[in-house]
């Protein structure tokens, strides 16, 4: 922007000019400019216009006879922009009132009375509230399609077995499909984050004028009805400042992300070189500008780097709320850059997510390799409890010195000799470590939520029932 | 932290000692120390504890008398604890093994089986599900009583009129009673965040082992009743990993903190000498160590500063999660530090707004003074809509005019001559802006969540209803 | 991004093209494309290719004929870029390759010669650098310039006495000079931030290669000398996967920011109805679409509303960097739509700021009236020090007690009889209150960084200097 | 907190309690509490009140007796602070005024002198000056620690080889100590960054009073000298306000924990059972309360979780300066929590990576091991460069579908035959891949900055002579 000397200005004066004398500087005028964000709002601004309409009708402030002039109007203006025939003009200070201003180009002077007991500042708010509806039901669509993605995953592996791990050190075996369902659970509980937004924010604030209430006795609830909301808002100085819903929107939606950078990390883990559990299909990997060799991860990477950019959002709008006094101020106007790209930013990672999981290539070999051996302790550790009676903690430390012993002398603790096992303690006899297998391990763990074959496919059929929800 | 060189323990072993030949460093013992954060912890910690020795009674992993016994040390174990009589040791990693640890002490041998089938993962899992039940009521709680101060002190100045502002420009008149039932409005969200954070964490962890589940078939739906959950975690990496819990938590701490520091913000102006609304009890207010004169309302800048703390913590624990694969990583230790910073933040902020709301005195003469003149000019535009039939954009501009002449000249807009408001328009006649009051002005605003005094009876009352629930 | 199924591509290869047997699916090229936010990159792109090129023909890696024809084809692919005339295709994945393409274009087979010794790695690291090092002099000079505009408006209200304010209460009169040049200070350090950032950054990364250094013994010391760069980065793995310069530069931005947002917050005060400080021009204020009075300090509200954006930023960022492992990942690629945001938006309101001002009317007859009365305190707890020996800590309890006599009956503090003050102390006579003024105030606190005259013109010509270095 | 009815206080009065009837109410002298955070400043405070008496004596506000009492009674506060056997009282309202309430108790009615001339706002704002100073030492030692133990660990691997990456897939070979040293580059832009703090800050803000100055002409210029300060602040209102010291040492230090993250992120990864390439010794790991065989890098993983800590300090205090107009506003007291937690959690980090680094044991075998193979085809494609003249792009795709081949049919690229290498271009003949090894591809990158041992040696070189300074 360049700080040049304020400039008069010949273009069509703005809707609350005539307080004024001078026209708006040019700086001004670039700085406090919304339409290139609150554009995309012109479908939401359209219906809650056609809905406020109907109200002024009903309350007899329009004649039916003009409410269908209106009406009319808003639907050619509405198929202009649909078709990207709008002509915005340099004077059209947002959305709204290009709206406005191009109704009265079509219908004459009665398009003067639409802004009738209406001001901006709850038309802002009632079109906000639309399109967080319409994106939180969006949101949903697209956690409910990666949830199907992983379910189906899980399903094609059903008895593919990996190391579970804890502190990225190998823990215990654990069935492919229960570590992807992880996830699943994950997706669900975002999903029921955005509901609640969703029926938090599900009130109508038009009507509550400027900060005060309209001047005249709008039916609200009538109003409300055609637009699809539960309620209306019962404080109009609460509505017109309120941004929770955006707030509320976008901590679900850096939960989100950083449930997706997680699985995104995994997916950079699994397809290294070094984990080689999961090979990417070309068409989702990249190369390198000078290394031939070169197939690199770049969707995982971009979907846990972009957290960034969604946590990012969430601190912007409540540094912005932070100290703002009632009612409406123009701060407010910044919820909607950072709203807008945390939102496509999520939906876009669960799309690609949702498009590549199905794609990948499990190296079920190599993981079943990387589950067994010393990730078999616990288990001869339960053993010890359960066959022994001995209390966990002794038998904890007797498979920790028989494990040091392994690490020690490259000893596989299945094949060690009734003698040396001896050592470690009286109880500790060959038979409870003989043939011990990750396929047995993960059998054991058969109690709700366990890896257990079992309960796996206990979890997938939920899952299955769920995701169609 | 002093870097020295790692030295030799002789203190008692580590749970984990058996795999490990040399002790851990003393500046390690120090860096990864979580007790004086989590101690806090002991009374969930015990009751969490409690369930599991039935849930392995019940699962014949403990007799009848082993499971008295177990239940007899934890009572006294907890005893001392609430008479802050119990003794950590140095070797007290965290107050789960403290406990443990004194456990054993007590009991001998047994000790050693409290164990059985439940790993630091699940169990930490589950003392902070705990924490979180209790600290969503307490917050609950603590909100209610502030929204009780908003409505009392609403009720009581049931007739006040103050300027509505936006852009702290003064705006149109409204009530004092409904500028602080915006409050109560945004507290009501508060709670019912705070509540669907609790209902959606409240499922019992305990049972998911270290992550793959328990290798014994304990009951957990009778231990999740035993504990008061409604549900278990249904994926067992997902429990010991997740902390969506916190992360909810803190969301929804950190947007009550927004709407303190708005409530916040508006009492420092109010007690300010330029507004003049408000004046500050001297047992809320402070003075200067070198201004004799000053009396400041330290308490609501220090609720007003206090919001970046809790954004503070919100941000800190996703940039903890961002990234972690699955399923325990021990950087989730630092979720704690966080949250029960962020709550206590909260929480107190609530209590000493709730404690001095009442204590205030509002100036409402002087309210009602600046709350009077040009804010009439919109039901002036309402007027020429309503009687004479004028397009409200037109009307908006004929009053603009208007405005700006009274701006320039001095004038009061109620008593300009007929001859010039007709020059502004010849609809403009005298008995439009004749004898315009705040009062009608405020009375005209009559449809739901207006500010006209029937409405705001009726929003008192409904606020009523909602506190005592 | 709708998630369609991965289509087979028929557009020109990648460049990595050749390890691949299958296309990127399309929503692939969606979600990984950069073009759109780096496309800005291409004036330094070009210098960077254009200083690379001389570089690999004084290391004989192409001859001087090539050079010649490399760098006649890249100056035309300058002239279309700045042209306009520059067609972008779907298959170029950012700028780095589109200029690539066309250069081959243009040049034919030599043009496969231009990335020798090069990878986009390195590449990108050198454009970044380039852009941050005309960024930092941008905003230097926009610094500057509100710096200049601030001391200009001081510089016109020399001797303008208004409240100098503690917890938004009276607390001293104080110079409007002075109060002003506070803001001079804090930008004062701004610049240095981004000086120390510039200078920081101020290293040519091209040879660092994908990560471990180029393949060719090109002279980087030359190269950099070319493109102005002081020094060379020492080692290729950092030099790959560092973003530090745009860390610090979003702080340095988020701490200027922050400036901004206080200097905002004042403008909104001082020209609210109760404040009155400052009537806004009609250029820089907008109205309302309901209430005909008004006139907004919108500027004031967006600039402060911003600064959530830029704290944001600076968040997503290093969110985004925390726990990535060397060298480079794509995770990175996230740097830049925070930073050019950051930037441009931190540039905008020191633009409209350094406009604004000089535009601002300030009521400084309103200023002293609010800068007399009870502010005075203090100086007659100093002449109580002064004249009379009493320690400070009772003279400040004195006169304590004093304010509260006249708070309580409203009288003045400077004609209050003789028998009354002495009711307070002894010493406390009617030559000490008598006549006391805000500009002695002011003029007593003349020591260095003190708002007396004299301190404050010393002030303002220091400003004029540093303005102009 | 409890909110309870607030209480009379008998207790001793406040030093402000002049102008108040009323004492505080107990909900508001603990929830403005700042003692148990701001007592770790009394070192500072004492050595600020000094250099204040020693100015008050030159500026003969203070007789030379008076001057000598107060030394000595500061002198005792101190001594007492040091051993732990200060009271502090419940009235006592931050660490300052307990300081004050001591030396009066001791010295008598001149203790009342102290504060001639002074505010605490002035004083806090010297006292946290007095503490970044010796903080950002105390951080550059630490940084110095880290970075002397990189350097000599990579000194004693100076010929081990391993993969180096890119999006965590294996890129080039690279040397250990190479790697090791970029982490040394970054910590020495740490210390810039924290050097650059520290010099920004180095400004006295004593004498600035409350806000506008203090009423008496002390030799601010000595008072600075005698505290070490290179400056005194230039404008009083914003010594008192401003906190940019803080933020920009909070930004220098969530820059620093970012680092150490990405080197604890390598550790985790490189003492994974998949990478194997380090050790951890006993003392610098933990075990499972459940699982035997696990050692786990908690303290890798401990840094990497505590970096959300220190971000979310910084946007604590970010967010909190927000939108404060001038001068002091007790929101400020909240900068000290972050900034103490932050400071200390990063030098801690410093701390135990430094003792950690050194006891690690790198399994260079098996670095090596993998840093063989494909990740050698960038240098095939730069000989076919280099021995062909073929232009880059060509010889990349080239080398790809070689790769492509090897990766098909799992042969190794230097054991192809000649009629196989030709398929791929005419000029790939076995010359040029038979005998290529990690340790020509690492000393082939000989130029500044790159993996070739000998620039390596002068990395090593350049860090051992930027180590002591």
């Amino acid at each position: 922007m360049k700080a040049s000397r304020p400039k008069r200005r010949r273009a069509p004066a703005k809707a609350w000019a005539g307080r004024f004398e001078a026209p708006t500087a040019d700086i001004v005028e670039r700085f406090t400019a919304s339409l290139p964000t609150d554009r995309r709002l012109y479908p939401h601004d359209i219906a809650g216009s056609v809905a406020h309409v109907r109200g002024l009708v009903r309350a007899r402030l329009l004649s039916a006879r003009e409410g269908r002039r209106l009406l009319a109007g808003l639907a050619t203006v509405g198929r202009e922009l649909d078709a990207g025939r709008f002509r915005f003009r340099a004077s059209d200070e947002d959305i709204h009132m290009a709206i406005e201003r191009r109704l009265t180009e079509l219908v004459g002077p009665v398009g003067g009375k639409l802004h009738t007991g209406r001001s901006r500042n709850d038309q802002v708010a009632t079109d906000l509230r639309l399109w967080l509806r319409a994106e939180c039901r969006a949101m949903d669509a697209g956690l409910a399609r990666l949830q199907s993605a992983l379910r189906q995953v899980a399903a094609r592996h059903a008895d593919a077995i990996l190391p579970g791990y804890t502190h990225l050190q190998r823990a215990q075996p654990v069935l492919l499909a229960h570590h992807l369902l992880a996830y699943h659970e994950m997706l669900a509980r975002d999903r029921g984050r955005f509901r609640d937004a969703r029926r938090r924010a599900d009130e109508l604030p038009l009507g509550a004028g400027a900060l005060a209430g309209a001047g005249f006795r709008i039916d609200r609830a009538y109003v409300a009805r055609l637009l699809g909301f539960r309620r209306v808002t019962a404080n109009s100085l609460d509505a017109v400042g309120d941004r929770d819903g955006v707030a509320e929107f976008l901590a679900a939606a850096a939960i989100t992300a950083v449930h997706l950078s997680r699985l995104a990390e995994e997916l950079v883990l699994w397809s290294s070189d070094e984990f080689g559990f999961v090979r990417l299909p070309d068409a989702f990997a990249t190369g390198s500008s000078m290394m031939p060799q070169k197939k690199n991860p770049d969707v995982a990477e971009l979907v846990r780097g972009k957290t960034g950019r969604v946590v990012g959002a969430l601190v912007a709008l409540l540094t912005t709320l932070k100290g703002l006094p009632l009612a409406y101020n123009r701060d407010l106007q910044e919820d909607k850059p950072a709203l807008f790209d945390a939102a496509a930013t999520v939906r876009d990672g669960l799309d690609v997510l949702a498009a590549m999981l199905p794609a990948l290539r499990f190296d079920t070999r190599r993981m079943a390799g990387a589950a067994d051996g010393l990730l078999l302790a616990t288990d001869v550790a339960d053993l010890l409890v359960e066959r022994r009676g001995m209390p966990f903690r002794q038998a904890h430390e007797v498979v920790g010195a028989l494990v040091r012993h392994c690490v020690a002398t490259g000893a596989d603790l299945r094949t060690i000799d009734a003698a040396t096992l001896h050592r470690f303690s009286r109880e500790l006899t060959p038979d409870l470590v003989r043939g011990l297998t990750p396929s047995q391990s993960v059998a054991r763990r058969d109690l709700v939520g366990g890896t257990a074959p079992r309960q796996v496919r206990r979890q997938l059929a939920r899952a299955a029932r769920e995701d169609v929800r």
